[in-house]
């Protein structure tokens, strides 16, 4: 192992931790706090990705005895004993254990011995964040949570840098993956509200006691987190209304829909006219908003910008993986600061052995023929040679004899051995123009 | 005005730009290189946000007397010779000019001078970002350019940064606009491709020579940028497989209905098994795709990883303030990464008056009632007392008369104007339970 790259304070809180000389290519040690679902996948991705200069050097947990994994080199330490971690000589310190206390005060501690601090922990955030911040700041230390709002999809760093040019006025989503089942399952099934949570429950989506989620405490906080970013308002969760899905009955879905609408629990911050509007409650969403398309455990955000007008981030809002991908994309972002000098997307890290455009797919392939009796068979015969299989043949009425379409829709199969059984179909004397070629995707 | 703030050196490419002096809040000094729709949206944008320190002083064009504005400080420095701006004590040179040449040399000798860059320049990045990177590198400065994929949607500093932690194998998205309204026409309206791209150009939205944006060669440009970037591939736009859109004809859009699709122009790479499989064609689109949805000139980028899974960044991909936004929001981030200390969403710039869930929006309010004459006269009635307009009544047959749900829709008004009306329609005997009452967005 090398020796510490970074300089670390000897005595802690000693308020000298800027004062890093600037070095080349840097090690960045780093120590998981809790070892649940997030912080083992924290460490999976940490241990599969060295290349990215992160070294993983301390796990905490409470009884490591059963949490020991076999899979970690056994230079990872791991200890019961917090102390162990903060006065170690690691730079980051991911928290991932949850709850106010004692991971509050754990990173106020991690800050003043001059480590850098990533945090999944929204309600943390939610009801601290400001403080953790100003205490980062005196300490010239970073602290991120991208991984405390919508788990895996990156809107954290999207409306802080992404759209930092921006003069953000609104963001609406869908931030709780657990009412977004509900209400499908209400939805498309069907049935009651405590029947759709019940089944939620059974499948691990909703908690013994649903009430953080179905009532909206869980999705305010990640509104606190967001509007103070996006609209640098000073806002507390317990400053958002919310509202309960548990009202919600099937008969609503169905009257949704004949407004050409669905239900979901939208998570809405609004700034006009120097008022904040803030709410989370169950909302009727015209079919065509991106936010009528979520589905499960997905979440999304729209930001709206005096400029750039509407953004929108999507992707996993939950689960062990995509948050742990949050963790570790914000300490990859302290590594880099730490670096100086990145640029944009600079390093190519590999080279692909090719290039192709030969994707496998379902194919769509519309020929033009002037009809007569063996077409199909003469198609699929030359198709049947070249081992590819055909999906469905569609042929819609009302169209000439002479220049009639109709569409072979093929099983998926490389795009090279759909071309080359084109060459061979071309030769055919009823086609009145080439067949057009499309791949199916998605 | 203040002077300098960051230590800009005397003689440039003296290789000492790296030693910065840790200070405090610092002005960033920012020139504008083309003053044409890009560049004076950013001068805009940086004339109406002084507060984020970001201070505009230079704006270099051909024939500056015509293009002065008066919306402008009088301090801003206007010049129609590059050696002014180069020479100069800026810290970010904002290259808004487009093509090869003389842009490719602009930036380099800026990147001597010691300044960073942030281009929205696609064709150049696409052929020249790995050198231009790495002259960056050497000089230890920034060379940012999300504004040169997909306008105002975040996705390179989503892909770079946001999802940093993931192994991303595959991007896939719609990265033009005009190819996109084209098809959408041919979908809507039935006319030809031909029909459709003399609209688009009538409406401004395709060149006199349409070539680049049809047949895939904007696109290819933007591709071979993200997949630098997310999938690490050094790749090149000629490496890159284009398709036409020109084929596409109104009866593929019926066929693909039949097949729960539409028609979109794609752009994909994809790595698999050390192979990169890249291509820009026209391609069947699922429904039930976000792609599906994706109109006019939006943009929608999909990234999928190994641990993350599928993640959306969706928005306006072309236009003056959209791409304005993508540019003042590298320089801000150039910015802070010469402050360093920064924290997650750290800083609140300012207090909202209030907060309140008092949205304006258009209502739902479901009812459920003993069926007898006059209900919807009753409600009605206190609706209208209180200043408010019905939008729809709404019944499906079907229920019991003992517990009959109906629906009724408001036009726009603010939320508690509604409560306060359900306050008294509460007191109504009819009513055999509370009313449901949603607002309608999107």
């Amino acid at each position: 192992m090398k020796s510490p790259s970074y300089p670390v304070p000897a005595v802690i809180a000693e308020g000298d931790a800027s004062r890093r000389p600037a070095v080349g290519r840097k090690e960045c040690k780093v120590a998981i706090l809790g070892f649940g679902t997030v912080g083992s996948s924290v460490a999976r991705i940490l241990s599969e990705r060295r290349a990215a200069g992160l070294h993983l050097t301390h796990i905490y947990n409470r009884g490591i005895e059963r949490k020991k994994v076999d899979w970690l080199p056994a230079e990872v330490q791991w200890t019961a004993d917090i102390n162990e971690v903060l006065s170690s000589d690691v730079d980051v310190i991911a928290e991932l254990v949850g709850g106010l206390r004692p991971a509050g005060d754990w990173i106020r501690s991690a800050l003043k011995a001059g480590k850098s601090v990533v945090t999944a922990n929204k309600q943390l955030i939610a009801h601290h964040g400001p403080e953790l911040a100003q205490l980062a700041r005196e300490m010239k230390r970073h602290l991120y949570f991208g991984a405390s709002v919508a788990g895996g999809v990156p809107v954290i760093s999207g409306l802080h840098e992404g759209l930092a040019g921006d003069e953000l006025f609104k963001i609406y989503g869908i931030l709780n993956g657990t009412c977004n089942y509900i209400l499908s399952q209400i939805e498309s099934v069907g049935v009651s509200f405590q029947a759709a949570l019940s089944e939620a429950q059974r499948l691990g989506f909703a908690e013994a006691d649903p009430t953080e989620d179905v009532d909206g405490l869980d999705a305010r906080a990640k509104l606190a987190i967001l509007s103070r970013g996006a609209l640098h308002s000073n806002i507390m969760p317990g400053d958002i209304t919310c509202r309960s899905i548990r009202p919600i009955e099937a008969v609503d879905f169905n009257y949704a829909r004949l407004l050409g609408c669905t239900i979901r629990q939208i998570s809405w911050a609004q700034l006009e006219e120097g008022q904040l509007f803030a709410a989370v409650q169950p909302a009727l969403v015209g079919l065509t908003s991106p936010l009528a398309s979520v589905e499960g455990s997905q979440n999304l955000v729209m930001a709206t910008g005096k400029f750039g007008g509407e953004t929108v981030f999507g992707g996993h809002g939950a689960g062990g993986h995509p948050t742990a991908v949050a963790v570790v994309s914000d300490i990859i972002a302290i590594a880099r600061a730490s670096e100086g000098g990145a640029s944009g997307f600079a390093q190519v890290r590999e080279t692909a052995a090719s290039i192709s455009s030969d994707f496998t797919t379902r194919h769509y392939l519309r020929f033009t023929v002037m009809d007569r009796p063996g077409i199909i068979a003469a198609i699929a015969t030359i198709l049947s040679s070249c081992g590819i299989n055909l999906d469905s043949v569609l042929q819609k009425p009302g169209y000439s004899q002479a220049a009639l379409p109709f569409v072979i829709t093929l099983e998926a199969c490389k795009a090279s051995l759909v071309e080359k059984a084109l060459q061979q179909i071309a030769k055919l004397d009823f086609l009145v123009q080439p067949c057009l070629h499309l791949p199916i995707v998605g």
